[in-house]
């Protein structure tokens, strides 16, 4: 690859007439700038995008940061991609779950203007060991926290939760066990609070031996399953924090020679494609992933274009949830 | 955000001497050092890492071009991440269908040293319009092309779709459609081959008419089922070139009012987490997703490291598949 010493000597001028020729163009005479020209078309040369970037301060990318376990994310990112490709972003994607192990890496894209924004599916709230020096140009994304640094788009949880336990009640349920997702996310708490709000509305005792830890995996569905099949006396319904987990529980049910929603009903959360699918198809709470992605790039996008008071964009925007009923849920004999 | 010019002043020393401080530190005095580092230090100063980078010429990350519709993706990427995380590298993601619109986009930013390698899901051949001075840090995953300007991890597509028609053919079908995957992707038409090579070998004539045109999505698999379920005579079968394709397909036979398997055999390519878990279960083609992943992730770090000869590396490395038999083909009545 022709570098910027090769095409000086081709178009027989300095290295730093080259350069100005990226950074500053009106400052080189026409005369070099023609031998420039010719010589970088002949070399088929490439300028150093980062050193491009470092005069223009641009990227022209965002970050999205998500849990790429989650299916849902894919139809999350079609929204995001939608209004990108509108307004000329390249969206890049990494793991929420690889930056537990290391917070900075990803933020210092953004510090270091390797990116131009974030997307974040984890809140950061005031206190936290921030590693920004000011946060801007980030939108949390389906987390919640009151005190978060950033504006947030996402549902609310813990009333979209009480939702569907509602319902669980109203089908006769009361022996309602829970599957939770991952503990470092509030959307998680926030869910948890809204399976206890609906229990407890319906004078419903809690208690903790109902709940079992989960991470939002298949494979701890069907862990939990087992767990939940050896409980005694046996729930007759399972809210799952996520459609992944509740399709896991009903394997790991069936395994155990469990029928859904015979036995036992399973409920969970997401409204991922395959939710309509499985078997029985499952009842859970829609999420709309499309308009939740398309909604935090926009805001992103008036974020970086400083359109907005920080101030007034730090209130959450929830968009509504809906209540799914398909087979998997059915009135407790 | 404090910028170079703050560091310089409070520190009392012109801009190029705390450009140099990061760039070339022994030239320096240790006086201005120590000026510098304290400036630093008191405005919590961040050097742009696009200059740094510049310096070092050195990201440690590394993008994977995926495709970001299907969910088999997701399980490729644990892969990769097992490996990155032991080198230290960060994994990004883009997607590539944004990439067809500006084929450019991605590459330059390995051209352009913002990433050190690139893992790509579509083969680039000699002779296309080549986005790139010279091929390097860049390996092939899941496609193929004999003529592939870079190193491939993949599975034997054709052999692999042959595999799942002849055991088709092997429950006495003999109508067998096919719904096809992206067609600029090289695995798309391979496994057309494979289609076609097993109805050869059985003596089956080909029929152009029973092979429709998708995308590898749930929707267009939706679409394709009623397609099949008015041909007349209508298939007794159905080879799709993913799992995704192939659920779309059972709920559209199901909506014709079709029964699968007992009216008509669906199988799929890919399997995914959720192809187990779809009424009926999916019969289908296991690609070793995570392996898939990891192989690659190995194999860009030894070209980063220089570790490889290229001509050596160019040879494809086709890792195994099995036919995974569930309950969606059954034998023809």
């Amino acid at each position: 690859m022709a570098n910027i010493k090769d095409v000086a000597a081709l178009a027989g001028v300095s290295v730093a007439t080259v350069s100005r020729y990226y950074s500053a163009p009106e400052k080189v005479s026409k005369k070099n700038t023609a031998k420039v020209i010719s010589a970088i078309a002949q070399l088929n040369y490439k300028p150093n995008l980062l050193a491009r970037n470092f005069t223009q301060s641009r990227s022209y990318s965002i970050l999205v940061v998500a849990p790429l376990v989650n299916p849902f994310l894919l139809d999350v990112i079609q929204g995001i991609q939608e209004i990108a490709r509108t307004k000329g972003y390249t969206v890049l994607l990494a793991d929420v779950l690889e930056a537990q192990n290391d917070d900075n890496k990803y933020y210092s894209m953004l510090d270091s203007r390797l990116v131009e924004g974030i997307i974040d599916f984890k809140v950061r709230v005031k206190g936290d060991k921030n590693p920004l020096a000011k946060i801007q140009n980030i939108v949390t994304l389906c987390d919640y926290a009151e005190n978060s640094v950033a504006p947030i788009i996402t549902v609310d949880d813990t009333k979209s939760a009480e939702k569907i336990v509602d319902y669980l009640i109203s089908l006769g349920h009361r022996n309602i066990g829970c599957l939770t997702g991952l503990d470092f996310m509030h959307a998680t708490h926030l869910r948890k609070l809204g399976y206890q709000n609906a229990l407890q509305k319906a004078g419903i005792t809690l208690s903790n031996k109902l709940i079992i830890n989960g991470d939002f995996s298949v494979i701890c569905g069907i862990n939990a399953a087992k767990e939940f099949a050896n409980m005694r006396p046996r729930p007759t319904a399972i809210f799952s924090m996520s459609d992944k987990m509740a399709i896991g529980i009903i394997q790991g049910l069936k395994a155990e020679g469990l029928r859904v929603p015979e036995d036992i009903s399973v409920v969970g959360f997401d409204d991922i494609e395959f939710a309509q699918y499985c078997d029985p198809p499952l009842t859970t709470i829609r999420q709309p992933a499309k308009e939740l992605g398309s909604n935090a790039m926009s805001l992103l996008c008036k974020l970086i274009d400083g359109k907005f008071d920080p101030e007034t964009v730090l209130r959450p925007y929830f968009l509504p949830t809906e209540l799914i009923v398909r087979g998997s849920a059915a009135a407790v004999k």
